[in-house]
């Protein structure tokens, strides 16, 4: 179903119908970009990028869809016939995922006949927006909380299913140790990290009933979750157990805070698991959780090991959305701009320039033409990745995208690491080149 | 793969581990409810439950998944030749879909072996959760702007690809004209609007060349974007083509404006049409809608025919959550009650009954164990869906649920029709029975 040609919107199709019978086939240069970050934001994290290409790679329509066409009677049967065999057939140059991007700057450039490049609109839009949104989200948790084990709790919050599933991804590339969502396990290779429910204390009459089955069931990696009824006692019930595990070769590996005041409640769990002899036992939180609530309770030494990230994290809640745009920026060689109000877009295929310091901190963006000469000391973010509708290279691993984001974290200036609104820092200096500039001015100068 | 066994959290799997080695196989009643209204939101409507029977009725693990599960080295292979024969095979209440909810309320009640009935908790909070956020939000539209003509255009905003098409859905349900989201056309039978995109106008070097091209092509319903480089002098531009199209035997329905002062823009542009003779041609307004804007754009006069709405609804931006819930009341004929802190919940299953006044609008909930009588002129809003794993009835037509949802907004009370905070309004009275109150009282008194 995701991957349906007809998971589009309807103007896509009639587009292509037009350019069909105008015969316009030359070819058209997207890019797509965040035209300004969210209040809230002050970077934003690049992901999608390989479920984009997939859907590139695999884009078709199928006998029953184009009948599905066929009997709504709104495209001629010369048009459907073609789109038998509409392949996407471009070349995409993109940002590797993982990469910190700000405002303007294309993170994907599409090169094919403009009813190819035309099409892919919508969904491109739908993946890169959203798993740039969770992986952002994701990046600002890990930068509070560096030391933490971190994970993906929001399968069931997050907006439906494939959500989910790229949620837990974008996380996992972010820096998270894993998620909860088992799909992300099998499809992903992601680390898949459970505890118990409430539920199944409650079906026990008795809560350390419940501690002791389930151990006996999972002794390998056990974490008993503790707030069902009342926290302390459910931790002193621990201790008393512990012994009895113990002996039974079950791995005590933390306890689980889920409700109340979480760090009143570490605390006080921690002296009781400290003086029952558990001092390696962890203390894992969740409830509502998100990087300033992180934030705050490391302030106060809360001493919590580990967080369960849930609905604020997968539906990036405080800003659930980003000013994501797929424009045309040239067709059949020349440069095109759009100069709707509030909306206006730079023009011409572009690249876009870092430069960095000594120690590979970025100073500087420089968004550029992409036939323009490299800037002193920078290096272009853009690298061609498909030619011909075709990969150039397998499918990179995430392993190594998630050490390319934590490398791009590590690297990231100050005034970014900090999780306040945009308008309360200096903001990362992106320009625009001369070039484009010029362009842009001749481009307005034009009769349309 | 939204339909996959493995989207759910890993703990629903070493739970269901856990009663297998414990022999638990009694019946669990588990309810699926929101604790509590987001301050943004005076009611909530109902969506997702057909999603939820689908995937009731269809879920098994594949080889391949039971494979996958063995190769982690988590689970016992006795449990996992057990998962073979898994279905659900439980009983269902829920709620129409389209019917309007409060806080606790139940919308779905499951009964089934604790296995069955836990192992399904992430998937239909998914579905549940995200479904109804959207028809809420779409409902609110509707009441801002109960005469116009509204269209979904959020799919690439949405949350991935699930999410685009099931806020389609969901949208129609609680009475928008429409969707530009192809799929759910084919899908759900939802009907499919579409306009054109700023980048058809640019990849022409001429705007009016761009509106008789398209226009030829699509003759029979054409709406022209207007707003690519100057709305007046478009509006202009279509007048003066409108003879030589009509004359063509095109259909120019409307213009769209899709930035800008809109009521501005759109006062112009009416006076523009209706000086060059076209009163008929209807404006259609797009960019950054949602209910608060729309009833703006209203107050103001625009004369705006129809809106499409895009970011806002389908991320349901300003509350993108619910704090939806999906608990075990009972367990092998007792009732449980989960006590943590701010997350007590109302034990066994229950009923909500819903009072009406002598114009079938509603006067108050009762929420109340589901063996206690029926309160005088309440109408129980559970009603049996599925026994024994299958359903007692085809899924019922989109065309039914969507006129059930309109009247439920038809008779919706009026503080709850205004689009502020649910702060600002007296509460709709939602009352938990005296049965209800007692049996808390007696768990609670239970030693755990």
């Amino acid at each position: 179903m995701n991957d349906s040609a007809l998971l589009t919107d309807l103007y896509e199709l009639t587009m292509l119908q037009a350019y069909f019978d105008e015969d316009m086939h030359d070819t058209a240069v997207f890019e797509l970009f965040v035209r300004v970050l969210p209040s809230r934001r002050r970077f934003l994290m690049l992901s999608g990028i390989e479920q984009v290409l997939d859907y590139l790679e695999n884009l078709h329509f199928t006998a029953g869809e184009l009948d599905w066409l066929h009997g709504t009677g709104r495209f001629r049967p010369a048009f459907l016939d073609s789109l038998r065999a509409f392949r996407f057939r471009g070349d995409v140059h993109a940002m590797r995922e993982g990469t910190v991007f700000f405002g303007n700057e294309p993170v994907l450039r599409i090169e094919a006949p403009i009813g190819e490049a035309q099409f892919v609109e919508s969904r491109l839009i739908n993946l890169v927006n959203f798993c740039s949104l969770i992986a952002t989200k994701a990046a600002r948790c890990v930068l509070a909380a560096p030391d933490s084990l971190l994970v993906d709790f929001g399968l069931r919050r997050a907006h439906a299913g494939e959500a989910g599933l790229l949620a837990a991804r974008a996380c996992y590339l972010a820096g998270f140790a894993g998620s909860a969502t088992v799909l992300a396990g099998q499809r992903f290779g992601i680390p898949v990290f459970g505890t118990m429910a409430h539920s199944y204390i409650e079906a026990h009459d008795l809560e350390s009933e419940a501690f002791e089955r389930f151990s006996s069931s999972q002794p390998d990696n056990v974490t008993l979750l503790i707030d069902t009824y009342d926290t302390e006692a459910a931790a002193a019930k621990v201790v008393a157990l512990a012994p009895a595990l113990k002996a039974r070769g079950v791995n005590l590996a933390s306890v689980r805070l889920d409700s109340g005041d979480l760090a009143e409640h570490a605390r006080k769990v921690r002296a009781l698991l400290d003086a029952g002899g558990l001092p390696d036992v962890r203390i894992f939180a969740s409830g509502n959780l998100d990087e300033h609530r992180i934030a705050v309770l490391r302030a106060a030494g809360a001493p919590i090991d580990g967080f369960g990230i849930g609905t604020q994290l997968t539906t990036s809640a405080d800003a659930p959305a980003l000013d994501s745009a797929y424009k045309l920026q040239a067709y059949a060689g020349r440069a095109r701009r759009k100069r709707s109000e509030g909306k206006e877009s730079w023009p011409g295929a572009k690249q876009v320039w870092r430069s960095v310091d000594a120690e590979g901190r970025p100073q500087r963006d420089l968004i550029a033409l992409a036939d323009e000469p490299a800037p002193p000391g920078g290096f272009p973010l853009l690298q061609p990745v498909m030619r011909g509708g075709r990969r150039l290279a397998p499918p990179e691993p995430l392993a190594g995208l998630r050490a390319h984001a934590a490398a791009e974290l590590a690297r990231l200036p100050a005034p970014l690491r900090e999780p306040g609104p945009a308008a309360e820092a200096p903001p990362y200096p992106v320009e625009v080149s001369d070039g484009l500039r010029t362009l842009a001015r001749e481009l307005d100068a034009r009769p349309y």
